[in-house]
Parts: C-alpha cells; structure tokens; sequence
C-alpha cells in the first residue's frame, strides 16, 4: 500500500507514564539509597527488588556495577566527577521512570547538595530518599572490600568516612538502621513506606 | 528484631533481565532506527511503540526530546559531542534492556562507524538496525521544522545530507520506504520482523 500523501504529518502516538504504570499496576518512584561505604545500600536495594519483583512489580536497580563500567567509565572520582556521576544517575533515573519502573539506586551519594539537586529533577513525592544508617564503625567491621583499610593506610585518597565528609540525610522519607536491624526487617519497612503512599497494592 | 551477626554478608538476590524478559512475555531489544532528518524515524518509532503496546509489550522511544534536554544537555554538535551522545544513548539502551522493555530509538546518526560503535555493545541479535530510508528530496520537501530551509540558507553548518554526510547502512535488518509506504505498512513491517526473530508471540 502506497500512501498518497507522505507529506501530511502522521499524528504521533505517545505512550505515556501513567498508561505504563497502570497496565504495571504500581507507581513509578526512584528510591535513593544513601549511606556509607558497606553501609548496605545495594545489599538491602538488591532485597527490596527482590521482594518487589515477586509482588509482580517492575524494578531496576543501579549501582555502580551497572553504571561505572558503562555510561560513567568516562568519569572519575574527582568532585567534579561525582557531580557529573550524579547528574547522569538522576537523569537516567528520570527516563526509567517513564518506562514505569521502580528505580532503587546504591551509590554512597555524600554530599546533601547532590542528593538535592538529583531531588530537583522529579515531581514531587517520585524521590525517596532511603538512609543506609550503620556507623563507620560497623561498615568498618565488614570492610567486605577491604576499601577501608586501603584508606586507612592513606591508599584511598577522599574516602568517605575517612578522609571526606558524609553528610547525612536531615530529613529523608525513610531511615533504615542497616547497622543493626536485619535485611528482612529493613525490607519491611520499605515495603511498608511504598503501601502508605499507595505506590504499590494494600 | 536485631540480627545477630550484621557483619555476615546477605547473599544478594539478583532479579535477572532473562527473569524480567519471561514475565513480559517478550523479548527485550534494541530498535535502532536511523535516516535523514524528517525521514520519519521518531514518527515510526512511536507508531511501532504504540502498536507494541497494545499487545502488552513494554517498551520505550528515546529520541532528540527526552535526551537532548537531559542526559545529554551539556553535549552541542560537534562531531567529538556527537560520539559522546550516541555513546551515551547506547549505555542507556543498554541499562533499558536489562530492565526487559523494547528500547525504540530515533537517531539520524549518520555515521556507520559511531553505529557500529553501538551495535557492539550489544550480544548479537539484540541490537537491530532499521534503516528509514527516504530520499533528501521528500525529506525537505516535508520539512515539518524548516531545518533544510535554513540549512541550505546557510544558518546550520554541517547539515545531514546537505553539507554533512548520510551513510546509508549496507545491511540493515530491516528496510523501511519511509519516503513512500504508509506508516501503518511500515509497523507492519516491524511488527513481521519481531515475530519472525521470536522476539513476541507469532
């Protein structure tokens, strides 16, 4: 079939967010995990994914495995580095959402003003910002990459807890105690925050 | 409930692309789909997307709208920035496979080299190349920005197909006459080829 008039601009169809989210049957959201180094930020996103996919919802986690080999492996760690990391995260957070995903991201993320402005790039209520609470002590017990020790004995330059702040989230929409509390438990409460909201099914 | 022994690593449980892609009920791919401007390509895309949806596919279209603004907003038009985009454009499609949606790109890239820079970021199969193959002629006479107006006034400097080059791909999965076939028998054609490669249901 030929059409007669290629010139006439055919009406463009557009799925939308909330076409997705309602075949999905759940809200899109991005749920930031921040906190220390072994604080158990992808630990506890890769359990609440879990837990997320069994109820049938649409999940995706990013953390640095995923993003600083590929997208990022032009950045550094430089500050301006991680600014950039950042920005490219929150960006790529964004279009995840408008596929109808919930996005969980795991990156130590220290700086508040960095938090914020990745915050400034959605709606209203689509960022929740999670904190990964376990003191430097005890992600300093796990070490489960030996990175602390690397950077007590001066390796590591600007490592988080160490020799570069951390600033701890002031008032996120939920706080996890990831130094004491178990797995499960924190998972619990995550899914307990989404169902309050209504991102997910009662 | 305290957990007794924080510092015991939680085996991660990991929710896979090949767990996602049978839930779906299709596979996850990439449509890459490359002309000149005004060929039709976003236009296509969005059809194919929105045929795909109402068969229950997930999908996504990222183009010059949701990329340009965001991701990609401190990259101009230099031939070095073009790389960077597409490169970047590659990852996200990339992170989008893994999440199980049908990524649905709409990109002049005119250079077979950055395309093929993409495509091999890719397993072999996933990555499929549809060339929107329509002639500098219809393209300016449609026209729908006045892009080739004020390129061939001189006001854009390195304009595909007028003072930049178009490499036509050599062997693309797919061909599609956007200059004269209707958009509708182009989906179809899309659509035959997806079910051909198994990639949905026949």
């Amino acid at each position: 079939m030929i059409e007669k008039s290629p010139n006439v601009v055919w009406h463009r169809a557009t799925v939308s967010r909330k076409d997705r989210e309602e075949r999905n049957g759940h809200k899109a959201l991005v749920l930031w995990f921040t906190g220390l180094s072994a604080s158990g930020k992808s630990t506890l996103a890769h359990a609440v994914e879990d837990r997320l996919h069994k109820m049938g919802c649409h999940t995706f986690v990013l953390d640095g495995d995923n993003v600083r080999h590929g997208l990022c492996s032009d950045l550094g760690f430089s500050l301006e580095d991680r600014e950039e990391n950042l920005r490219r995260i929150g960006e790529v957070s964004k279009l995840m959402l408008e596929t109808g995903v919930m996005v969980l991201t795991a990156f130590i993320s220290p700086m508040r003003r960095d938090r914020e402005r990745v915050r400034s790039l959605f709606p209203h209520g689509d960022f929740l910002e999670i904190y990964c609470d376990a003191s430097i002590e005890v992600c300093e017990s796990r070490d489960p990459k030996g990175l602390y020790k690397r950077a007590r004995a001066g390796e590591i330059p600007d490592f988080t807890g160490i020799s570069s702040p951390y600033e701890a989230p002031v008032n996120p929409e939920l706080r996890c105690d990831t130094g004491n509390d178990s797995v499960d438990n924190n998972v619990d409460k995550v899914i307990g925050m989404l169902r309050q909201r209504g991102a997910i099914p009662a």
